[in-house]
Order: structure tokens, then sequence, then C-alpha cells
């Protein structure tokens, strides 16, 4: 007792025994699930019904209204892909983990904070690459494309972190988890900070090549195992 | 170690062992249960609040503003039943999923896109439902249940799509699974995407008939067990 | 297999044995806990910030302006404590439920639906209760305290009705339940569609008496065993 | 049976065995992180796409426009570590309890009432810090600074009631739980308030003053163990 008032924090912190740490790294999915759910659903939001009455500036056609908004559901399935991988690679890494502490879980809190920022971005990148083809100038499409993929670049560096705090000398991983898949998630996280990096340093020259990059990135993470699989079956 | 290389993706997705698929489906349930319940209640916000400013169009009748917004509460009355049956759905196959994989889990994420955006195409339909209704021609009320039986014509594919993938010679079921149930369980989707095909066909004709279709696929999906049941009760 | 073909749909909800079961109302439950806790922070969407343009009706004092929408805090605080409460009464019936079937499904279905649309009553409530302190005549009040009362109906007698088909010579109790409990709660529901079909006629004919009623009823559901427990402690 | 008419709502608050009692807090976990998870989600609609139209104010930059938001950001940054520690206090505190009573249940719903106002009184901190900026006087941005600490003083408030009421005489405590650890969640609780009431009576002199040592708390509560880690590590 006599240690009791600096370990104050700390202790609070340590789990009381092997069945609560479980229950620890279950919440915390529970919790970014959640997170995950709302942002990927409230993306829609931004598909936006056109009102009956603006429809004078298309000819009164609904089909013309629709098409025009066509940067939005580009914008939505993109983003709607990046946040789907995102909780995929959650749920990877989280195979693997059976500890989390004070560190761990703000890490995971700043993840979820840049998840929950992307339907604001998708809505900035829709917003002005519709506002760029109408023939106004690049300038606020380019600015748009800057924080898109700024956040997400900012994505793959916190999970890159996450992963490497998290998997250093195993520190909260499962004890028993097969090093050979360890490796396998971190040579699969390796290259994402690089190439986010790339994508966003073009987008202060040329954003339709970045925007270009970030739809080739996002098939790429979410097909490939996909048609390795498809290949062998 | 020599095929570490090429198989890391592929060892990525590998459950490490049996306990952990069981987590794996939890997640993957829990994160589409999420999804379900966000959708399902951001349909109440197209319901609409007349602000009080705008009820000199009714005689300043506030009852008359809401009786006068009647496709809104249909078409909500006709989505939530849609996504309630399509969660029941869900809930259905994942009885017999003991397992998942990459494929399977972009599936998955391909209907919940789809569910997603079922806010939004309630909102098209009871809009233009309600202009058409103001002596307005059918046209964009056409574009309109397009959209939304195309929708409905796409969660149909993707859950035939994700049985037939994951039960096809047992793929990702579980080994126990009773195989009569699970066969039901195909009967039961067999014909949704033909009836969702001519659904989605009948609306560039007649959106009347393929609204009053969609109306009483749902009220079908939703209620012959209980009429048996309740028969034999 | 001979009766394969009739009973396709009611084997399809047949849970196939024991740990499914209970798997069956745990996703229920997840379920109806996403739409509660999504219903009841929708609601605070309503509170509204006061636009800086908006403040020159008061003088430029945002006191003032938080102050007149006191109907709208006074409707969240009322409706936050009845979702509340609903959520605690789903709760305690499923405490003794272990199995589901289809209709069950239906009946908490219904009831979600009816949760969803709260945040739908609340705006209307506050808006016309608001609307009504600013001298203009009841009439809209009235029609908006209507609907607000049949909602709080429709939850009592859904509720009811779901406990009774529930527990009805057991049907999908846990058959090890404690009978005094099972039959304390049906009690505890016995009076509320009364009860809350005279708030709802009331209504029709002094929107204040029936406001009044709703929000008594609302404390007195929530604050009982308190009181109780308090003396007791 | 003779009793079974006064103990009614007693009666249907006892958990009939100690699995229901692990369930009945996993409900409520649940339920509690469904609502963190929408309000910390929710928090983003208040980032705001500026509207291609309105950028005439910004000479037609976007840039211009976005950095002239940056209360908002600011805000959004505050009020996420906010919840965010909410929730880590919330899990901190529950993973002592292994029982909940029907006080417990309202006191956990007051808390999550106040975390679901967050968003509003995050909006309305934004919206008048950068009103204030544009040269009008500080009258309107001290009433929404007011708020904002208000609410940061309840949610201090009812976290140690919930703690205090949880934890006297281990009233619902696992009987099993370390008593050192126990004592340091308490030292942890027990200066809020009183921090809390400092920033929230500052408000009504110095808004900035207050809303300086709202993010000094919100860093000191985030950070601690963290940097007492990194140092021990």
């Amino acid at each position: 007792m006599g240690t009791g008032n600096t370990m104050s924090v700390e202790a609070a912190d340590a789990p009381p025994d092997r069945e609560s740490q479980t229950t620890e790294t279950a919440r915390l999915e529970a919790f970014s699930d959640g997170v995950f759910a709302v942002a990927i659903t409230l993306l829609a939001l931004d598909l936006g019904v056109p009102a009956a009455d603006s429809l004078k500036h298309y000819n009164n056609h609904l089909a013309g209204a629709l098409l025009h908004n066509w940067p939005h559901y580009l914008a939505y399935l993109l983003s709607f892909l990046t946040i789907l991988i995102m909780w995929v690679n959650h749920h990877s890494i989280f195979r693997f983990i059976r500890r989390s502490d004070h560190r761990f879980l703000l890490l995971n809190g700043l993840l979820l904070m840049v998840i929950t920022t992307i339907p604001f971005a998708t809505g900035l990148l829709a917003e002005y690459l519709q506002d760029y083809l109408q023939n106004h100038g690049p300038e606020n499409w380019r600015v748009a494309q800057v924080v898109y993929s700024g956040i997400s670049l900012m994505m793959a560096l916190v999970y890159n972190y996450m992963w490497r705090y998290a998997s250093t000398r195993g520190r909260l991983l499962d004890p028993e988890a097969n090093q050979q898949l360890v490796q396998s998630v971190t040579k699969q996280f390796r290259f994402g900070p690089a190439l986010y990096l790339i994508v966003f340093v073009l987008a202060f020259f040329s954003p339709v090549v970045s925007l270009a990059l970030c739809i080739l990135l996002a098939l790429f993470y979410a097909l490939p195992s996909t048609i390795t699989r498809a290949l062998s079956t």
C-alpha cells in the first residue's frame, strides 16, 4: 500500500486477471465496431435527394439531376470501400491482440477520430469535384483532394504505429499467436504509409492523378486475396 | 518459411484456430448489426417535421401538412420492413456459417453498402411520388421507382450469391449444420432475384404496379410463417 | 424429406440446437440495442444550435434564444426518459426469454419501428408547443400531442402483446425462469395500455393535460423502485 | 405470494441467478457503447462542408473557408477527446461491476443523456467562438462556454456519484475485485467534480480561460499514464 499513491493510474489500467483481459479487448472491439458502423452508414447522408423544386436547373428531369451528382456517388463508393478495408484491418490485428493498455486505447481512439472525419472529407471531395466539372478552376478541388488524401495518409500511419506498438516484442499479442501470421500482417502494413504519402504529395500537383491512385489502392487492398483465391479454387 | 512471401495475404486471412473462427463471425455479425441498426433508424430522419412557418401552404393546418406527407410514411413503412427482413435473412444464414474468408467479407460489405443506400432511395421515392401526386408528370416518379426497385434487386442478388458462395460444398458452413435446414434456406432464397427482376423491369413501364409489387413482396416475405404458425397453433 | 417443401420456412425458423437459441436471442438483443442507442442519440439533433445570424430576433442574445427553445429541451428530456424506460423494459423481458420465432421477430421489429419514430414525434411536439406559446391557436399543438401520445400508446400495446405472446404457456421463456418473477413482469405491464389510452384520448381535448400526464407516467415508471429502495436502504 | 403485490417492481429488478447478472451488465455495457459510438461519430457532422456557392465570402478560396472554420475543428477535437475519456472511464468502472439495479440503470441513463448533448454543446461553442472572432462581443461566446463547461461538470458529478453508489460497501462490485485497484479508481475520480466546478465558474468571468482549462484537463486525463508508461518502458 506504500506505493499506492504513485501507482494509482497505472494500477487502474492493469487488468485484474486473464478473464477480464478478454472482456477488455471485447469492449474495445465492440465500441470500435460501433464507430465504424455509424461512420460507414452516415456516408450515405451525402448522397442527397434532389428536391423536386430544384429540378428546374435540369429541365425538370430527375435523371439529369442524379447523373449530375455522380461525383457524390464516386466519393461514396471510394469512402465506403476505404472504411470497409479499415474495418477488415482492425479485425485482422485484433485477432492477435489479447491485452490492451492506456496508450493503445488512445491510439485506437486516434484511429477512430480519423475514421469519423471520413464522411466530412468525402462530402468535401464530392462537392468540389462537382464544382470543378462546372468549369471552375481546379484550386478548390485540389484543396479537397489534399484533405481527403491527408486523412487517408493519417489512417495508414496510425494503423502502422498501432500494429507496431502492439506487436513489438509481442507487447499486447496473444503469446500463442502464430508468429508466421503475425509477420504476414507486419508485411501487409509495411507499404501503406509510403504509398499514401505519395498520394498525398501528388494531390498538390494533380488532384486527378491523386484521386485515381486512391481508387486503385482501395481496389488493390480490397481485391488481391479474392483474385488469388479465385485462381486457387 | 520458404513460401511465406507469396502466402502473406492468404495466411493473414486464415483463422489460427477454432475459437478465433467463432470470434471472426461474431465480429462480422456485430458490425453488420450496427450498420443495419443505424440504417433502419436513419430512415426516420426522412419523416420530416413540417416547420411552423411552412404551414401557410396548408391554411395553417398541421394535420393537412402531415396528411400531405403520406408518401413519406408509406415509403418509411416499406423500407423499414425491407431492412428488417434483410436483417432476419442475415441472421438466418449466419446461424449456419462458422467461418469467413476475404471474399465473403467483401460480399457482406457489398450487401451493407446496398443497405446503407436504402434511406437515400426511400427519400427519393417519397419526394417524387409526392411530386407526381401534385399533378406533375410521372417521369420523375418512374426514375425514383427504377432506383428503388434496382436497389431491391441488388439486395436479392447479393444475398443469393452470398448464400450460394457460403453453402456450396459447405464451404463456410458449420460441418454439423442440419442439411435439411440448409436446403430450406437455399429454397427460400431461390426466387428472390427473379421476382425483383420483374419488379425492376416493371418500374420502367408502370411505377405504380412496380411499387405495389414491392409492397406485396415485403409483406409476403414478412408474414407467411406467421400465418402458417397461427393456423397451426 | 417428403414434407420438406411445405415446411421450408418453418424449418428455417427452428433453431438447430440449444446453443444456437442463445445466439439467436443474443443477436436480436444486440440489433435492438443498436436501434435503441441510435434513436436515443438522434433525439439530441433536435436540440438545435441557434445560428449566429438568427439572433437578431432575440436582440442578439444567445441566452434569450436558448431559453426560447425550452420546449425542445422539455421534449428531449421526456423522450430520452421514455426510450430509456423502453430499453429497461426490453432488457427486463429478455432476461426471461430463451427462444425466438418468426412472429416474435416481427413484433420486436414493430416495437423498434415505433421507437425510431420517437425523434420525429419529439420534434413535432417541440415545434408546435413553441408555436402555440407564440400566441398561435392550440389546434396544431393538439395535433402534435395526438401524434406523440399515439406513439406512446402504440409502444405500450406492442410491449404488452410481445410479453403476452412470449409468456403465454411459457412459449418462449426459459423453462427454469422463476414463475413469481414472470408474473411480476406481467403485472407491471398490465396497466400501461389503459393508462396511455387515457393520455391519448385526452390529447384531443386538452394537449396540456395529456402532456403533463405523459411526463408523470414517465417519471412514475422511472422512479418508483428507486424510491422504494431508498426507503429500504 | 402474499407479498407479491408490493414487491412486483423490486422483484422484476432482481436478477434470477449469477449467469443472468453477467448478461445484465453485458447488455448495459453494449447499449452504453452504442450511445458512446453514435455520439462520438455524430460530432463530425458539425465539421460542415462549405457549400461551393458560399465561397464568395472567401474570394472563392476553399482553403480560406476551411481555415475560417478552425473553431469547429478545435471544438471537435476537444469533444472527441472528452467522449473518448468518458468511454475509457465507463470501461474502467465496469471492469469491477458485476451487478446492476434500477437506480444504477437510471444513473447510467443520466450519464448517457449528458453524453448525447455533447454534440449540441460542441456546435454551440464552435458557432459562438467563431462569432466572437468576427469582432462581436464576448457575451454569446460566454453563454456557449457556460453551457459547454456546465455539461462537463455534470459528467464529472454523475460519474463520481455512479462510482460511489456502486462501490460503497461493495454494493454492485465483483466480491473478488482487487481492493487496491478499486481504491485507485476512487482516487482517480475524486478531484473531477471540484476541477470542473472551477472551470464552470470561470466560464462566467473569462470564457477563454475556462476553455483553455477544459483543453488542459482533457489532455491531462488522456495522457498521464502514457507518459508514466513511456518513462518506465
